[in-house]
């Protein structure tokens, strides 16, 4: 009998996976991530050199779709199509064998395996490491506490309708807008509306060796790695 | 020359301790960390086991100040000054030695070494290293992600008023309340009052041998422990 582990590797650096993560990733005799067709994968390259020989990989490669609007009924089909053929394939693997799917930070929070874990709960025993997220990473890199005391901290996909970002800025004592990328001119547009644009520090790449921590309108609009952060701390008067 | 790491331990298990948390535990000189007069502390019981022959340990006890209330001036003056005196003592020690720190979950989300850290910032060398949050641990060992997609995610210290928790309880996707403890009732008026209460489930200790996960109206009042906290799940309709 075999199972899947899900192991959160957490913001980047490999030195910050957990020791759980770190032993799951290290005796893995099977390993599957996603990626984009043709890149490395985050996730693969922060277990670069903890491989065992022989491990066996499986690169989850995301259907390449350019020609779709991700938020079309087209796309989203040919997702689903894509999960399902993994969650398929992961199950007849992990009848036998043990399968450990590596996933950048911590797999509950905006993760992709939770597509595999939604088709597989109940098929397939699986065990979920939980891992540092990238956005903690991203403020313990700033140097500054995100949340002190009575602080109200909200968690915003960059994905959201501008208006209804820079109204939840505007309420929030803190914010982390996640998932920026293509969205950082309408983040932008939302920090403005919110009064809230000095306050905001965009962190790309954080605890990696690429690591940027700049003011949002220093980043070129073009630029912006879809996994940056901009976020707004808090402790108003604390320091 | 000395200097401070601040190690982030993460939610409770040990086995969830990044690699650098546990090597500067397990290299440690001196540690330091908070605890309640009389107790072992969270954050040293996570190290249970793992501390070198010789480590010299410096409890921080937190003043007792049960005539005080902890909204009033004169609790606000006792803590300040317990702050300043080991942020002194630190300090000096941090001069020709390293000092490891130790803090449950990640500092710099609620953390309480931020108040040494707001007094020792360029005065020591400093070094933070993040730890999966408390509130990782417990979505996680409730086995569903807290957030998909396009999830708002809002987290609320549960020492809110009892208004404000229920209408960003109502405006929120999902959540998470930290700080509950005594705060229970309040917080339970509050989903109540948001139409939240069949969705929010509660997790103390969660991560450890003591973990318990409950429907937030099976927690006797009385027993909640502070570091409890109470979530609802987003996701809807994708599960």
């Amino acid at each position: 009998m075999g199972r899947i582990i899900c192991a959160g590797l957490g913001p980047g650096d490999p030195d910050l996976m957990s020791l759980r993560a770190a032993r799951a990733v290290q005796g893995a005799g099977h390993v599957a991530y996603f990626r984009k067709a043709g890149r490395q994968g985050q996730a693969r390259r922060i277990v670069e050199g903890m491989l065992a020989p022989g491990c066996v990989e499986y690169a989850m490669e995301y259907p390449v779709t350019t020609e779709l609007s991700a938020d079309s009924a087209a796309y989203i089909s040919v997702l689903n199509g894509f999960y399902d053929d993994w969650a398929t394939r992961l199950e007849k693997l992990a009848a036998t064998e043990e399968v450990v799917v590596l996933c950048e930070g911590d797999p509950f929070f905006y993760g992709s395996f939770m597509h595999l874990h939604v088709r597989l709960r109940g098929r397939v025993e699986m065990e979920i490491v939980p891992g540092i997220t990238g956005m903690s990473g991203c403020w313990t890199a700033t140097g500054r506490p995100i949340t002190w005391g009575r602080d109200i901290l909200t968690i915003l996909p960059g994905t959201l309708p501008q208006d209804e970002l820079a109204r939840r800025m505007r309420e929030s004592d803190a914010f982390v807008v996640m998932k920026t990328g293509r969205n950082l001119p309408k983040i932008k547009r939302a920090l403005v509306a919110a009064g809230r644009l000095e306050a905001a520090v965009l962190v790309a790449h954080g605890t990696t060796r690429q690591q940027r921590i700049v003011h949002v309108s220093e980043m070129a609009e073009g630029d912006c790695p879809y996994f940056a952060v901009v976020m707004a701390h808090g402790g108003a008067g604390r320091e």
